[in-house]
């Protein structure tokens, strides 16, 4: 097999993250999102909000992590953030979706596409940090935009929110403090359990 | 308004790309493509395929250009590439369009923004050229896999394909070639009229 082959069968392979649902609606609540416009608009977000990253961050390369970090769903699913048992096996199914899908690509590109995905994982380097940082604060806006549609439907309290979201600070300590302002204006509008 | 404040309105407007309904569907045929998802899987295209691109080509570059080349849609809508009517008009909407959007960022941000969606829209340079061509081989392949799907459905020609995805080889001789030997096999297989 050639090497364009071998690159379109990842391509065509991937498409399939269109078809992931998260439990985040729409900022319009017509439906809910899926994992690959998710991905697009975090590295908009990666784009435009770097400024308040807590260290210097490569850009391109926090854009790089967020388009690959959820390609990985398409074998393990979404796990939603508050599902206990399903993240305890999380980990281990999200390790054999990477082995098999990055590996369709021709080994080098396999492990730069793995590399981006563990250092996403790890939050170990500021770039890392800061991605988490915008995985985590775009449902927030998402939730807060859409009444709390997620957390009432769960019985989501104030602080399983804050204990979930709380490493945001260690990638942008704006964003962090914008988030508990919406957090606090949440409980008093009723969208989300004090 | 403060800085950030700014930025989440741009933020927040943009989710409005994700019910922007392109005519391509899934590569399962289950749904039609919407633009958000699109602007992400040329993304992994950009960071896997600029090996096969004419001319070397800054991949972070591309990568930035293909995430924001669909954001005027928002207001002006998808144009079908074979709608003749819909794409007299299709530059000035488009003009329109960038302004209100990408105006709503901070000035130096909003120029960054529209320097890219120029440059894409120009193809002037080797990167927009190879963004171009990744913008026209993508639905190739989401066609081709539903077995011609909105060619059958608007009575598209293999001469008329042609005329509008030319352009390819400019951005890559590679994927324009590749692109030929799959239209060849569409009309063979009845997806699209000789």
């Amino acid at each position: 097999m050639n090497q364009l082959t071998q690159q379109l069968q990842f391509i065509i392979e991937i498409d399939k993250l269109k078809g992931v649902l998260r439990r985040s609606y729409l900022m319009d609540g017509s439906r809910r999102e899926n994992s690959a416009e998710h991905s697009w608009h975090l590295a908009l977000l990666a784009l435009t909000l770097a400024e308040h990253a807590n260290e210097p961050v490569d850009v391109t390369h926090v854009i790089k992590m967020v388009l690959v970090h959820d390609i990985v769903e398409i074998d393990a699913g979404d796990t939603f953030l508050y599902d206990t048992v399903g993240n305890v096996s999380k980990a281990e199914r999200e390790q054999q979706a990477a082995a098999r899908i990055f590996g369709l690509l021709p080994a080098t590109q396999r492990d730069e596409m793995l590399a981006l995905w563990q250092e996403f994982e790890a939050r170990e380097t500021a770039a890392s940090r800061f991605a988490n940082a915008l995985d985590r604060f775009m449902p927030l806006l998402h939730n807060y935009y859409n009444e709390g549609r997620p957390w009432r439907e769960h019985n989501i309290t104030h602080d399983q929110v804050l204990r979930m979201v709380r490493h945001m600070g260690q990638g942008s300590e704006t964003l962090w403090e914008y988030a508990q302002t919406i957090l606090d204006d949440a409980v008093k509008q009723g969208y989300l359990l004090p």
